[in-house]
């Protein structure tokens, strides 16, 4: 009967001292040398096993320190579309939000479109960036629809969903979410400090109200390291 | 008022020209040249915007023979997983199953841990590549749990979720899915034809009965270009 080859075996077998807390968060893996006599290995076997580690975002290579290991990713299920604030918390993590600014400009056609507003349309634009653990992990620009948000840009908007609620008694029940595997590049790219072509997540947000009325459009550029996302259902075939 | 950079309204320009049928799939722009004085544009503001459509995956280069329109990524709601064949053909797109064969094998610690196995227990590892309009877009291992499935090593597998409830009775109604992005490496690498560090996503799927019973546990890699993942929620915030 066939075994898994053994480096996917020694992967499993790191991957279990480091969820157990054997090696926890941001501690330094041994040597190669005493990890590929503890486990009995070579250290041919012992490298495939980090280099798939490292491709899984497990673990990370710290020049001429050696491996150490990553924070988790954080679980984000977009069926439950909580804040960000909310459900990193929730992971035991630390969420901070850093607004840039608002400004008023004319809708691209891509914003027009999102928003059910026509091209060169007035519309509000809205600049953050999100941090977890002190680490910049997205930055999002936020388009809003200045016809249902009379004001808003004298808001404060470290919570916006909670502003909307509070200011304008606007809910978002109805999203319409879509998750893009791409590469951050240009201005994106700088904003993250990733080299230009490094891959991302781009998730965008139509976010609306119980009576179809469009509210924001939001654009979120993600390293590629951060997240995982879950569904669970209860569907048919 | 403000607009948005320049380079972004003529991707949004020239993004319009694609979805219209203007430059249908696998038509090849315009020289640079001809594209800049259509727009009325500089070189340096059109490279700008074919970069960043580079980058969505919209168009591709291919050497020395100009820009050519991709074609457009598949849609893949998790919420209905629907099988493969079903959403891709529903996209007006051709897939195909190609299967690799199916062996019986000691469960590592993470399959046993996804089939709520003990590891060392027997299960079955069945490899198949998919592919749509003849392109090869995701390999996938799928852990069979053999105590729910007698004889199944010598089935058909071109649809699994069919024979499953053909011949055994049993439906996945319900479902653990998770997306990560990773990076493509070692035989995974390979057998996609891509270079080892390749961005993808890694896509699991827990298919378990309405009684609880862990029927599968599918591991597929996707190359990076190919799905949009979208969910659309009702939920409150």
């Amino acid at each position: 009967m066939a075994e898994q080859p053994l480096y996917l075996q020694l992967r499993d077998q790191l991957m279990q001292r480091i969820t157990s807390g054997n090696l926890p968060v941001g501690s330094r893996l041994p040597a190669e040398r005493v990890l590929a006599e503890s486990f009995n290995t070579t250290r041919i076997t012992l490298r495939q096993a980090l280099a798939q580690l490292e491709s899984e975002g497990a673990i990370y290579r710290s020049n001429r320190r050696g491996w150490f290991v990553s924070s988790p990713r954080l679980t984000y299920e977009p069926v439950n579309d909580v804040s960000f604030t909310h459900y990193v918390a929730e992971q035991g993590r630390i969420p901070r939000t850093e607004v840039l600014g608002i400004e008023k400009m004319l809708a691209s056609i891509s914003v027009a479109t999102a928003l059910a507003l026509h091209p060169g349309d007035d519309v509000y634009c809205l600049r953050r960036r999100r941090f977890v653990d002190e680490r910049l992990v997205f930055v999002e620009t936020i388009w809003l629809n200045p016809c249902y948000l009379p004001g808003i840009e004298q808001q404060q908007f470290e919570s916006l969903w909670k502003l909307l609620a509070d200011k304008y008694a606007i809910r978002l029940t109805r999203k319409q979410i879509t998750i893009t595997p791409t590469a951050l590049t240009g201005s994106v790219a700088a904003a993250l400090g990733v080299n230009s072509g490094c891959p991302g997540l781009y998730i965008t947000r139509i976010g609306k109200t119980d009576e179809g009325a469009c509210i924001e459009f939001d654009e979120e550029f993600w390293l590629n390291d951060v997240l995982t996302i879950s569904v669970n259902t209860q569907g048919n075939q």
